[in-house]
């Protein structure tokens, strides 16, 4: 696959490592809004820089890794399906339904592979617990508690533009919900604080918050985030049903143990989601060029960032309205 | 202290152990609303078998524990108050408020040391989890997560006087959630599903639910209960706050380790209360005795008793009506 | 059982309370070279003082439980089977083998049940670790590895007559080793330093040990000793074999966990044998008392620690000697 | 870095991962005894296949790294250091201590970079457990207890050209210690059994075998090695000194755990060193440039193959003759 990277930032700079590491992919092309980024990322992996343009317009391109900035994720994943491009596009597609269902609609019409950066769903361990659910190793799956805390809360700026606290981070743990759940969600209620960081509150947004999902057939799920934890990145799902429980766990750099007077001690868990979720990388590169190559779907497409969204998007109303929000489950 | 228990049924047999080991209380006498019971028990411990009546007109006996059946203990409670007896009264004092709040005041017109049976509050981990919170080890507490799981359902008949799932078994969740979080809890909302057995949906409870408290400060807790987990009784408590997380974890009867084919495997948690909160039994009664010699309230009182009711009355209420009920947190 | 204690030190003591808790056990009378300290313990267990003639010459007295000097354990073994009465006698029965191959021919002609006090055998965990090999779950048995480390050292004083490291500590695990490997032991190797307390040294004495065991049958052990552990007392055993592995690991007062910038700290072991074991003390009795009842062995006998001191014996001279012992196994 | 490969069999095919997904280093040449397994990984990392006398011929060839058969690394290594190529060498140099010091006497006359494969020093785990005794978290470091057990047992055929069970496979566990002691070992003791495999009793090895190391100054050591372990590699080291103690686990792949009747359930330890020691390879390969880079020693060098071997040598002399041997530490 020849694939084109655009975005050269952060999440760009992980891509573009990942991508250099899978031995069917080739780092066509990199552009960034910044182009001096993708002449950097360029040298570094061999690749050369271009602007998105000229990506676009190059027949060569299989695909699209879509790493720029939020705003221009919608407008970029239709240029590349119009162009026939695969896509593997960053999440969120948009922070407002709206423009999600239009991007999705071009999708529909110009039918392309197309990941979206879910990229927990890749992660080897919360893999495992799904591959455990669906063998049944719980029975029947009956109710989820998923706990997702930052290391630390964003800049209020950051935060003013982020859509909020569950469009930003808590739908990586709405998606994860879904996926593990596997039926629609019919009702949400969501509990909100700002509690670290007052400027967070001035913006509109709360920084700890706690949402109940319930499906049709009356699974329950609770998750609960934190935008900061003293001692790292908090990751953990615990999946109940009639004949156990699965617990994903944090992972540490190492097993050292140390024991003296004050204790037995253990590592804290991986300082964040470029650590944490490193493997996940890779290994979404990897479902994405299979899927590519296979036509099967991807791990998590398009309409999954649709539906999450629209979880999120309740979950804001319910702690706008405080009240319990029911979905059209019929969608 | 020269004690008298009244009830020698399950838990009578707790308590009348825990009585026998603690060196500073004598097990008076004995009563039962069947008489052999409590002869076989009286037997036993070198007591003596009488009646509820005789009891109570027993100037030489100091202390009841009524350990009788649920709808005796509001009546048992007012007799030993207006006896003048210290009390040490299994949950709940009654199942609705209003018999609740008669029985408070009648003890508030007669006061004695009057204890309530919260088990957990004595648990020895459960309490250094108070303690560490209390001495600052999270910093502000913000978050609570508590997960309590029996290991299999009672008999429908059983679920139809219980007072439901709420006022039965989360009570316990509720009282630690407020002995914890130390301050009033301003809403509930609950969620609930009839999963593991139809006839408790078909005697009008649920068998698994979830609960969202908020208080005045905006600090969360999020308590899931089922009526049934394949490992045994599962009782795990998750605190979080500004400076790090505390998690009183599962207890199981030994640390033995096997690691094969199958992986690395411990022992699964104790199978049940008794066995689990065998600790908490003996440590209540020496609370107990400990109040009465101090005229210090014990760890748990009959105003712990109303308020855990209200909080499960307000989750019975959540579920009933679909939304979050705000409470009133100037009483 | 009508029972004597003959001992009210730190150790009688511990005692005095498991047989207090015994349903089936009196505790007739208890003597001590400190009369007062007799006299002290028989009140509060409404027991009563005498003197150890007395207990020997009376015969409604169906047991002695020996708990008193070292010295003295052989004596009274002695005199205590004479009287015809069943014996739990703490370890050792004498620190060298002649006195004690005595006090076992005395056995031999007056047999009475004769349980000696290798605690650790009554420990909940190993007994379920030799339980699961026993039962299979390791396929056939392979090695051993055993950890065992005291707190803190003893003073100087009571190391010069302890009988040394092998004798007065390792002699546990040996008999655990022993217990486990349930084969005779071919070889002995011993490796020793003073690394703690040169006070230890000039008394003659090592302070870290590891003992290497080997049986005819090509079985190996490992025994790893430490005067001090900085953490508390550790006593731990693995057991390795063709389907597996056993790890019995150390226990701590509750399992809170606190996670926090430091790590995932969870607390220290308990703290020394009286808390370790507490329950092994227990449960001694009534393995005590159930071999009497029955007729059958007791878990540990006077032979055991014969056995036991031949191998502490043979790490002694090894370490002496500098080179690996050859034990007579036809014996 | 332009380095070549000699050997393109399995753990050849480890390192040219890990020389390819170093950024520094450039893969210039692969040879192998079969010419064919040369090309195949040639093409599949860009790199030409060639032969050994090519390389040795080449001076546009920084660096080597000798992955060949054991029998060919001490002329390899020679050729190198008078080729002035710097050298990562597979351990062993050789399997006689003869042979490794005519070739260690090469390099002292041709001083290039050389390293040895002692892959365990670059472990993560291992390397924090080096970095927190160095730091001095457990005051003085009194004792080793090392437990390494390869999944199963080699064909008896490579038992054979193996050099024995401590040549060949506790060698890494005598380098470990030497390691983490840090000072000369005085003596060895060796105690071993075939209780695996009677080929390998067959073929003069033992499969089973636990050696006990002292040093100078009274540290000790145990090291405790099986050829077969139904649960996978295991890989562990405990230090213990007078301010507590360090362990290092097994790794899982993931944290993931089940509970259900059968008790608690993690997955079991890493398959084998391919999948343990993955980050090791490269860790390996980096200290390596760095060492080229910067002229400081490798983490392991030549004479660590050196020492490594003698300990081995007397362990096996040990085991042969029944004793202790003592080594000679003015060397």
């Amino acid at each position: 696959m020849k694939l084109a990277l655009i975005g050269a930032g952060r999440i760009g700079k992980v891509h573009a490592q990942a991508i250099h590491s899978h031995p069917d992919v080739t780092l066509a092309a990199i552009a960034d809004f910044h182009h001096s980024a993708a002449e950097a990322l360029a040298i570094q992996y061999a690749s050369y820089a271009t602007t998105v343009d000229n990506i676009f317009a190059d027949d060569t391109i299989d695909a699209v890794l879509i790493a720029s900035s939020t705003p221009t994720h919608a407008e970029y994943l239709e240029r590349a399906a119009r162009a026939g491009k695969a896509i593997l596009c960053e999440k969120p597609i948009a922070l407002d339904l709206a423009r999600t269902r239009d991007a999705l609609q071009v999708l529909s019409e110009h039918p392309v592979t197309c990941a979206l950066g879910f990229n927990r769903r890749h992660d080897p361990q919360f893999a495992a617990l799904k591959h455990a659910i669906v063998q049944g190793r719980l029975g029947v799956l009956e109710t989820l508690t998923i706990i997702s805390r930052d290391p630390s809360p964003p800049p209020a700026e950051y935060v003013a533009n982020s859509g909020g606290l569950f469009r930003d981070m808590m739908i990586h743990d709405l998606d994860m919900a879904r996926w593990l759940l596997n039926e629609p969600i019919e009702s949400v209620f969501a509990a909100g604080s700002c509690l670290i960081d007052p400027a967070i509150g001035e913006a509109g947004d709360v920084d700890t918050a706690m949402v109940t999902l319930a499906t049709a057939s009356g699974k329950l799920c609770q998750i609960s985030n934190s935008r900061r934890a003293s001692y790292g990145y908090d990751q953990r799902i615990e999946a109940f049903g009639s004949q156990g429980m699965l617990q994903a766990q944090n992972e540490s750099d190492t097993r050292l143990r140390f024991t003296g007077e004050a204790g037995q001690v253990e590592e804290k868990p991986k300082c964040f989601f470029l650590e944490r979720y490193a493997d996940a990388y890779r290994l979404e590169i990897s479902d994405f060029v299979n899927a590519w190559q296979t036509k099967c779907p991807p791990l998590a497409g398009a309409q999954d960032g649709l539906e999450a969204l629209r979880l999120a998007d309740a979950a804001e109303r319910s702690l706008q309205e405080g009240r319990k929000i029911l979905l059209d489950t019929t969608l």
